[in-house]
């Protein structure tokens, strides 16, 4: 089976996020100074082939771990859709 | 009302993402070549001070429009939750 895997990974929140303070001023000069907090991070999509979506899950988790998401800076969240 | 905006910013399909491209590449090395096709983007939270749903999502559109996506290379998508 095909699942297609969406995933969120986001500074701590206990880390300052330099780039998402950058554009947080840059909203006072867009003239929308009500949008605060702004905060960046990586959305990733992609394909994954498995038996079952518990094994999916599985490599999923094993590739942010390992390679998508800096565990000491970064948490990350993930979706499983069968395609 | 304050609400909470999550916004995927992700390069076009017709676009070619050689960040996603390299990370499809690496999987094999980590021991997963079932992973293909991954697309690396963006995700971006952030506060929003509005009196309804509308606005917010109005508002949200033009900060994506004008500073956070750029919308010959890339799309938006976003949602709120009120809190």
């Amino acid at each position: 089976m095909k699942f297609l895997a969406a995933i969120d990974v986001m500074p701590l929140k206990e880390i300052l996020d330099p780039q998402g303070k950058a554009v947080t001023g840059s909203m006072k000069n867009l003239g929308l100074p009500e949008i605060q907090n702004v905060r960046i991070g990586r959305h990733i999509t992609l394909e994954i082939e498995a038996e079952t979506e518990a094994i999916a899950s599985q490599k999923v988790e094993t590739a942010c771990k390992n390679l998508l998401a800096n565990m000491i800076m970064e948490n990350f969240t993930f979706e499983l859709k069968a395609v």
